[in-house]
């Protein structure tokens, strides 16, 4: 097989070079009409923005060079089948978590999961079951989901019909994800993973474990958060016993349009070639280029840069942590100041994604260590905060079931009277950056208290818009 | 205001020219990560495929660019609200039919309406009732819903509480929709349009109403099919005063990518203001391009091109006939041989789609008309066909609700023993592409008998992949 074929990117080369007269959509035929300055952009991509003509294939009926591009993807995964998405791992999560559960299906579901998935379970009508991710003390973030909360939430509801876990987490730590996928399929459970930015894991160490390699049933990957394919488009992976295999390509089918972007489609078969091309010299330079980056780095006072110790983690994300006056989000600012962009700051750290390189492809890593030197450059130094103590709520359901809570109404309450209450919002504080309260769940004494807590820290919160009055939103 | 303004296309450019250094997702750090080969198309794009950086705001919750642009467009369609869609109409679809209906709902549904709206309305479990289009004898395709059929659907299902169409048909043809919005508002029934092929309609005559102006409560539009905008761009326009705002808000985020693409969200500023831009003068010049090619295709023997008469209709659709041996789906072919690609091709009919050009555009339309001669030149000519005379269901509904289909087994009986049994399938016979039966819905003896008939006669089916075979699709 010749890794470098792209069958789809192909297939539209072949097309652009009839130079087809366009009487279909879409409306700027090639790029024939379309905004004079916009053009210096959009010019080249408009020649193979196509639809679904002779020769191009279907991606919700894929019978030629669709078909033949995803079964490469699915040769280079080793699982039964791969698609190609066009609506993020968004759509991934969504199809997967549809496909697996039925209406009131008992799903434990990692605390901190992504809101797609947490959209998901309210779609599909399921009783969740929460399970509180570890805290890693040292990063100061929230880590994975420990073997034994899972061991202990199978007790807790052997009716268990599905398990939904993020892996790795943002931040790119691992964790062990194989033995609650060998524990969940003893008892013929399910094991969904929002492998959201894992798709590189393919290659092998020193990347992580790769979640398809671990058994995952089903694995979505946003294929251009780390692989060089266009924003949107993601893989999604079936390998299952358990879970019909129609259902999950009905529910693709709902959840993508009906039109699908052939650009975003043959980017996502460049990326799967460049990831079954990339060779041991090319993983030799990456490596040795993010060491000498961080190494530049760890010269600078006002900064840590974490290390991952006795846990798998991924070489292409770096954390920073401040040992400065500013916090995370002042250091991406003065970052920015410069022309550095980050991927994510939380109040300690700033999260770093580096490229995929090949040995052919430059990045300018000595005129970024120079520029994030300047913006440091001596800002005061400060000894690491003490993350505020917080409460871990490990093993938790919903107080109201999904579907009675759309004709509920909501109001606001003092936090001093919201105990005994349904919370009708999700309260996140960073950190852990683990959900305080998820809507739907019972508000009790000890989280007000602990709210009162991380409040007084100076905790940053998403949601709880109407914290700072004192109030919280409730159902009726 | 000034019209020729991109706000978030500019916001793209200004981040561009900081020369940023990528830490963040896309992995393709702006191209900097790429295969060689692809980068002669993909190279300018991804200088501007980012995510939501600062100063490049975030589609779920805009407040800076995309705020912007998106009010520019709302004050271009003259609505409350209009939103940028990411996964094409389908999600428009879903999200417009989750926020207007609850489950269990009855719901007027256009019975040839997209395969999205099917799907929102099994996502919803609401009571689809099915209204059949008026049949044109002369284009020999489904024509728009009658208002007799709502007035006769709403008498029988007093507790409709939606009512969804599609507008203008796929061949660009309009029908009373001002009349049965008039209708249905005075019961305060919403009105949902798919008005996928009409986003140029508010430039007004010649072109028909558009759905906005005519008053539906929410209008979904491609903007990709007839403006300059990349495929999967969308937009949706909100103008109810009974729907409630913030439900299509949250259902929006639920079937959209979090990581929203900014190339396509950037083609949807760009096209806006492309259309906000269009003049007179533009208008003029591509009606005379569009009539003189027409009078060029009008000369050739083989093809009838047809008129709209009495009924509004969309210049910028065209439909040829067949008035020779090859039928539609042959005709397209030879048209392809020649470099002409068209948009949809049935039994009969082949359709156009024509740019929206400006004065200053050109569009190769003497050798398109020259390709379209050769290609046709010498087949032989042919009487018109009959069209089988079809069976019209004006009004109906499921056997069984979208809630027990998902629990049900399905397996496949012989057409002569299936009178009385529930259809597992869609049955869409061309023509006249009006399903002949839906899934759930209870096959009778006469369907049965007009299957035959329609066999006979050697229709087209979507669907029934067993018919060959004499078999159909049932619920056990």
């Amino acid at each position: 097989m010749d890794h470098n074929n792209k069958p789809l990117y192909n297939a539209l080369i072949k097309h652009k070079e009839k130079n087809p007269i366009s009487f279909h959509v879409p409306g700027h035929k090639y790029g024939n009409v379309f905004d004079s300055e916009g053009l210096n952009e959009f010019r080249h991509i408009l020649n193979i923005d196509a639809t679904e003509l002779s020769g191009l294939d279907d991606l919700h009926s894929p019978e030629e060079a669709i078909l033949e591009a995803e079964m490469m993807l699915a040769e280079l995964y080793g699982v039964k089948k791969s698609y190609f998405l066009v609506n993020g791992s968004t759509a991934g999560n969504l199809a997967m978590v549809m496909a697996a559960c039925e209406e009131n299906d008992t799903v434990l579901v990692q605390r901190n999961c992504h809101k797609s998935v947490l959209n998901a379970l309210k779609l599909a009508k399921v009783k969740p079951v929460f399970l509180s991710p570890e805290y890693d003390w040292e990063w100061k973030v929230a880590g994975g989901v420990a073997k034994e909360t899972v061991i202990k939430a199978m007790e807790l509801y052997p009716d268990t019909r599905a398990i939904i876990l993020t892996y790795p987490n943002y931040y790119g730590l691992g964790y062990d994800l194989a033995g609650i996928i060998d524990l969940a399929h003893r008892s013929r459970i399910p094991v969904l993973v929002d492998e959201a930015h894992g798709a590189h894991f393919i290659l092998g160490s020193p990347f992580p474990d790769s979640a398809v390699n671990l058994g995952a049933d089903i694995v979505v990957q946003s294929a251009h958060k780390t692989l060089p394919a266009m924003t949107m488009g993601s893989y999604i992976h079936f390998n299952s016993e358990i879970v019909p295999a129609d259902a999950l390509e009905d529910y693709l089918q709902v959840f993508q349009s009906s039109s699908p972007s052939y650009p975003i489609m043959a980017s996502l078969d460049i990326a799967r070639s460049y990831l079954d091309t990339y060779e041991k010299r090319d993983l030799d330079y990456l490596i040795e280029n993010i060491a000498s980056f961080k190494a530049e780095l760890k010269l600078i006072p006002q900064i840590n840069v974490l290390e991952y110790q006795g846990q798998q983690g991924d070489p292409l994300k770096m954390t920073i942590q401040t040992a400065s006056k500013a916090g995370g989000f002042k250091i991406q600012k003065l970052l920015e100041k410069e022309g550095i962009f980050t991927e994510l700051a939380d109040p300690y750290n700033v999260l770093f994604i580096f490229p995929l390189l090949k040995e052919n492809e430059e990045f300018p890593w000595k005129e970024a260590a120079g520029k994030i030197k300047k913006a440091l450059k001596g800002y005061p130094l400060a000894k690491s905060e003490k993350v505020a103590k917080h409460k871990e709520i490990k093993i938790a359901e919903l107080a109201i079931p999904y579907k009675s809570m759309k004709q509920l109404h909501v109001t606001d309450v003092p936090l001093t009277e919201a105990e005994g209450r349904v919370s009708a919002e999700m309260l996140i504080p960073y950190p852990p950056g683990i959900p305080l309260l998820l809507t739907g769940e019972k508000i009790s004494g000890e989280m007000i208290e602990h709210l009162y807590e991380l409040l007084e820290h100076g905790a940053r919160f998403q949601g709880g818009t109407l914290l700072d009055q004192g109030l919280i939103k409730v159902f009726k």
